[in-house]
């Protein structure tokens, strides 16, 4: 038997990692321990359960325990390690099934011990009818409590992704819903501009929508705000995630940014043989250099991945996270990558913006839809440091040739030059992203 | 007055060029002939004007020659300039609505006289029922020719893209279509293997397609090949298209690749004081590096745009083209760039390839899609070099990351680790260019 690789988290950023790292290292000893049900799941998809499109929570699991236990991988579920020795190599455990506790001991470390949803310290926070939702197993919890309380009215707090997705997911079942949040504008990862249109379609659809009220505490039947009461059987708690890294800090390895775990290009931690992935996790952003906590499933896979191939032995890095995020809300299609008004500001750049309003197809097809497309470059030569698109059918993904541009320091120059697909069911001739590289271009002088 | 710029096509080529000259120098004089009726119109519309998608042929036209004379731009359509003196600066012009020649002096000369659909010397070519489509002038004779006839059994004689979309747009109009080609596989700027998916999709929309079989006559009611004989009261003639530079080339004007107009990086042709952008022109395959002579609309508004920046005074350079090209055939999105396993070949690339088959969005989402994805990358350090996708609602635009990708010089590695957009309703949590661009990295070796 030849070393062995723990792996303390069973979702994307751990099992990726562990698929990996066997793939390389066959006599590797890999145990993963999951402090929940389940395995390699899609927590994006939470949503499109509790709205009805996706209709088991089953489907949401991308790769079952007995798959990997199959290649190898010794996944245990509602396995909770409390505790970690990094110097003499061993993890306290918790198996929650049986409530045992036993130790473990590791050669290789990898944590993937995910996010937690803020839960701020106020009056009711802790009532059974206030979810977060980041897991499966919390998704689990609010299905069953759904089907108790049967939820008039729903209200949520805070309005990022997640929280907006659940949002129009209680409208599609028949519930009254509001947005509490406390900034001014929702989804702060926009310019408020370009969020003003996410709330006009929030509103368009039914959602009532109360900006600029930081909620003050949680009763059986309502939610509270500085500005009055808003009913609600059910709460829902949007603001964001905590990289969940108690455990590793506690064990001497470093933290940085939002308290999320230091690692290198090679996903590496700051003790030697420890990995780390995920929504744990801290990445540098490429545009501005800047460290940033991201919890997204994509970066997880991907960071997983990088870390699984050198723990295995073999060689990857991971160049850093773009910014990018797409949704849909409210039939809205939202797309946004690199970095903000407030973030390029943030981090030293001076640049042009270019805002234009088109359509995502040539105008005179029937299914034309408008969008908009907004672009930061930086002065100068030009490079792309950001985009925000949104709109109808085919807006959101419009991002990517932007987050390859940026990727690769591409200018706006370039962009207006590459011959990207054009033909009447998808395009205008000149791409939307190019009208808005063209104007950019132009405001560069 | 100021120097003359005459242009020489209506189209986007000759009025992208015009409209940005005209910005750029106020005091140049600018005559612009068109020998058809109409400026700056979407030919790639045309099947969705026959499809009836698109009502009326003018919501084709993006700009009236009334737009352009408000902008100081002289046009003048049913225009037809039939010889150049380039030493002597003057055009022999055919007022063809008038019946009258006269001369018209230039200083600035700007070629964007198109392409004209090839029409193989055969018995019956010329016949009134077969009909090439390239002009919006040809689209006008079609439709006419449509009502007089009302045609059960149309033809398309070829299985190029334009071709291709005219055949469904028959199917829509209710007519029972064929497509004849002579090659073994349709649309054969894709590899066979994903060229045989296209041939899957319309024998699923219930167009007969008979391949290996060369046309060799047309008559009234039919077309000839070796094989026998198809009905046809209609033909269209889908065989791609040539180079109009024949004016240009009799001036002493050097052509290069399929006669097309050889430019250089600024769309200067060889003679001094000239330039040529559009479907007339050569272009360079910005990843191969060799001339190519592609006749797209959206490279002809890329090329006009650089041409009249020059013309102007400004400094605009056109990158090259990257063989993209997207449409959608019987409900299958089809989106290409780069180099086809032919091209990449010919050009002295070896490479390797990656197929995947998975889903546009999330598996478990209720529209997620088929899609296929093929990728060529480079032996050695994994360069992109081309990209084919095929699929359902949101394959064909996936191409312009890979578009992106292979104009920066990009390697699949840098694919696998950009930061693409992912949420249920567009991706799953690795793109499919990025499931296709993992299995090319592994490839590599």
């Amino acid at each position: 038997m030849g070393d062995r690789l723990l792996v303390i988290g069973g979702d994307g950023a751990g099992m990726a990692a562990a698929a990996q790292a066997r793939r390389r290292a066959p006599d590797l000893d890999i145990v993963a321990l999951e402090k929940g049900r389940w395995t390699s799941y899609s927590a994006c998809g939470i949503p499109y359960l509790v709205g009805g499109s996706v209709h088991a929570l089953d489907d949401l699991v991308a790769r079952k325990p007995e798959e990997f236990r199959a290649m190898r991988i010794d996944v245990r579920t509602e396995h909770e390690v409390t505790g970690l020795d990094l110097v003499n190599r061993k993890a306290e455990v918790d198996n929650r099934e049986h409530g045992r506790t036993f130790r473990l001991g590791f050669d290789l470390l990898h944590l993937a011990t995910g996010a937690v949803p803020h839960r701020p310290d106020l009056p009711g926070i802790n009532l059974g009818h206030v979810h977060g939702v980041q897991t499966l197993g919390d998704a689990a919890r609010l299905l069953a409590d759904v089907k108790t309380r049967r939820p008039r009215h729903v209200t949520v707090v805070g309005s990022g992704y997640i929280g907006l997705e659940l949002a129009e997911a209680f409208v599609e079942r028949g519930a009254s819903v509001t947005v509490v949040e406390a900034a001014d504008e929702v989804m702060g990862t926009l310019d408020p501009d370009m969020g003003a249109m996410v709330a006009r379609a929030m509103r368009g659809m039914g959602i009532t929508l109360r900006t600029g009220e930081p909620m003050v505490a949680i009763s059986d039947k309502a939610v509270h705000t500085a500005a009055g009461e808003i009913p609600a059987d059910l709460v829902i708690l949007g603001l964001g995630v905590s990289p969940n890294s108690t455990l590793a800090a506690d064990a001497g390895v470093e933290t940085g940014r939002s308290d999320a775990i230091v690692v290198d290009r090679q996903q590496r931690a700051s003790v030697p043989g420890v990995w780390a992935a995920g929504d744990c996790c801290q990445s540098i952003n490429l545009v501005s250099g800047r460290p940033v906590h991201e919890a997204l499933g994509t970066v997880a896979n991907k960071q997983g991945r990088v870390a699984g191939i050198n723990i295995g032995g073999g060689y990857a890095t991971f160049p850093g996270v773009a910014g990018t995020a797409v949704t849909r809300i409210c039939q809205l299609e939202i797309g946004r990558t690199g970095l903000s008004e407030r973030e390029a500001t943030a981090a030293g750049f001076s640049y042009v913006t270019a805002k234009v309003e088109t359509t995502t197809n040539s105008g005179y097809m029937p299914d034309a839809a408008a969008v908009t497309v907004k672009l930061l470059a930086e002065r100068g030569a030009g490079r792309v440091l950001g985009a925000q698109i949104l709109g109808g059918h085919g807006a959101a993904k419009r991002v990517d040739v932007v987050v390859a541009a940026l990727t690769a320091g591409c200018t706006v120059e370039d962009l207006v030059g590459m011959d990207l697909g054009y033909a009447p069911p998808f395009s205008s001739v000149w791409d939307p992203v190019q009208i808005a590289a063209r104007q950019a271009l132009a405001d560069l002088g």
